[in-house]
């Protein structure tokens, strides 16, 4: 018996075979296991090589900028970045002229594809809460497949559940749905967000308390991609019915959970923010909790008083229903949130508006959101 | 307040606006949403077609052969393959000398690196038991991190836990231990091996027990690539500590489990039952159910009477003693299960041989086996 030779096999990449430059850094975490690029210098530079030996032309597409890469007697291109801001990015390699992924990366769905991503270390203690802790309980994150009526289709949520789930059988837990941007999906929470680790972290230190945090694709169609889509402006309003209608039922069904809208939560970041407006504005008997990080809110840039059927008009009534209102932002994009805030403010809407200093409109921003968030809702008030 | 304009957004790939020619078949279920190509016709060939104006040169890379592209006036493009075998299959983009991934496709860890990956429909009622069915109870796939102290590191795994788990929380349950092959992962499994799906169907229909089954990565370093790696043969020699004295443990402390050998199944895909030979064979205290799918047993060309301590060599101690033994293989690769049999055969080693119909060393090899172990494993005998 010879050992077969494979092709699988013999693809794998020799990228362990590449050593690194001590000056260029460490490699990113978010490599694929044993690549030793792209990896990241403590001015936050990062280097990325790639063999490439027929390739005319190669770039590096990160943070609205594109690096040409430098080509190498071995065939082998490279470039460093300029310093980039902490937190996750997404990026493309260019080859001639082509975006496609990094083979050294890991993949993580976002701008509407299979994208490269790569994670510019911020330092420990500021990156402490969205950090895995060895020293505390650890929650799981659930893939839960469900069928849906309206799609006759398959589709998925991901479910965090808390430690202490496993074990307290008779107790029962709010919930927060929370929803990802346009060009992502369901795992970009977990992913790219660190929910899970962020999660953990509030509820070890007793910062926020337990709870079960839901995942869904924030449109219809998630697993096969036949229907046609909707236009930028529609994208996610088949999922306001879907979400109501079947997946807080599933959810109802499947999970130990607090069912009355004092234990129900939504937030979102960038169009997610503008659904979780959209739907829970529009259905303050299920929901007293809301956050939009980041939201694209242009529905309210025309004034709030027109919004979800005068929801605003009346600050009484509305502070006395929704226990939590939170807006956050990145303080280097543009996205509105401190006008919005501003004009609820002068309407009397108690509201919390928070804004994350040096970030854009990335993941960092909405970690930093959620982890905001998180101590303000369910608290007993 | 203007809309602003983001990178992001512009991003995003124009993939939907293409128009699907009805004689080039269906969109292929791994496609992200809305993506029309590749497709795959009733022949099961596949039309790839991907947008690259300043490529000179594009081919696919499937199935063992280099397809070579053809570009249209528009800079689009295509290439329609021959009649492809049924199942996944892994397959690159090479543009321009650059082996990368197809922006229509989902990835899969695969090849030692995050893949391409296009699944050819098989007839619906052979593709039954790994299809999801929306009539029937549906487990969950949970994802676990847990802390290596051998490795100082944060691991995870993924474990597979009925429907029933969620409600019966007096019962303890059985546990397969389901590796992966070379160049994959622990998410192998789950995302290519559609293993939820076949526990679901099997389940629902009293073919197999309700049992958990824990994926886990089967090597060193999942989460970091700063540790050298192993050799090809060495590869996850390091495992075997992690699972008996790290992941083991973790399981039987989280799970509802049953902990004695007669609840403790293991088996793996090609490197991934080289691993389940070396670890059970080595650990019948702790095993009694043991599965190789395409199993890299290289080990046993020698002559079966050398393995792990003779194990082999006392046929009555030996079925006594283990209570499956099963051996599994794809009628079109050339991974030696036959020989192994015949030896096993020969020495009066009770075991089950069983080969798959018309497929080589890929995935639906792997879920025809899966399918095949189930049912063999945890029944009172």
């Amino acid at each position: 018996m010879k050992k077969p030779t494979l092709t699988l096999l013999a693809a794998i990449v020799a990228i362990s075979g590449m050593a690194t430059n001590p000056a260029e850094g460490i490699p990113a975490i978010t490599n694929i296991p044993e690549a030793a690029y792209p990896c990241v210098d403590a001015q936050s530079k990062a280097t990325f090589k790639i063999y490439a030996p027929e390739a005319k032309d190669m770039k590096i597409d990160i943070c609205g900028r594109k690096y040409p890469m430098n080509r190498a007697a071995d065939g082998s291109w490279s470039v460093t970045t300029d310093p980039l801001v902490e937190g996750f990015h997404y990026y493309f390699v260019i080859v001639d002229g082509v975006a496609v992924n990094d083979p050294a990366s890991e993949t993580f769905y976002g701008c509407g594809r299979q994208a490269s991503g790569i994670e510019i270390p911020e330092k420990a203690e500021e990156a402490a809460y969205y950090t895995f802790n060895k020293d505390i309980p650890h929650g799981q994150v659930r893939e839960c497949p469900y069928f849906s009526e309206s799609e006759q289709a398959q589709r998925r949520c991901f479910v965090y559940t808390p430690a202490e789930y496993e074990t307290r059988h008779d107790k029962k837990y709010p919930v927060l749905y929370l929803q990802h941007g346009m060009g992502e999906d369901e795992r970009g929470w977990h992913e790219q967000g660190m929910m899970a680790n962020i999660l953990d972290n509030q509820i070890a230190a007793g910062k926020c308390v337990p709870m079960i945090v839901v995942m869904d694709y924030g449109n219809c169609g998630y697993i096969h991609g036949t229907r046609p889509g909707e236009t930028r402006d529609e994208f996610g309003a088949s999922f306001t019915p879907i979400m109501l209608n079947e997946l807080i039922p599933f959810i109802e069904q499947t999970f130990r959970v607090k069912t009355d809208r004092d234990n129900r939560a939504m937030a979102g970041l960038s169009w997610g923010g503008h659904e979780t407006f959209q739907i829970t504005l529009n259905n303050l008997d299920k929901f007293s909790h809301i956050g939009s990080f980041s939201g694209a809110l242009f529905f309210l840039a025309d004034g709030i008083d027109k919004a979800c059927g005068g929801v605003f008009n009346d600050a009484d009534a509305f502070n006395n229903r929704v226990h939590t209102l939170f807006l956050g932002m990145g303080s280097e994009e543009n996205f509105g949130s401190d006008k919005i805030s501003e004009a609820l403010k002068r309407a009397g809407i108690n509201h919390t508006y928070y804004i994350s200093p040096g970030t854009h409109h990335e993941w960092l921003t909405w970690r930093r959101c959620l982890n905001q968030f998180l101590p303000l809702i369910f608290t007993s008030k």
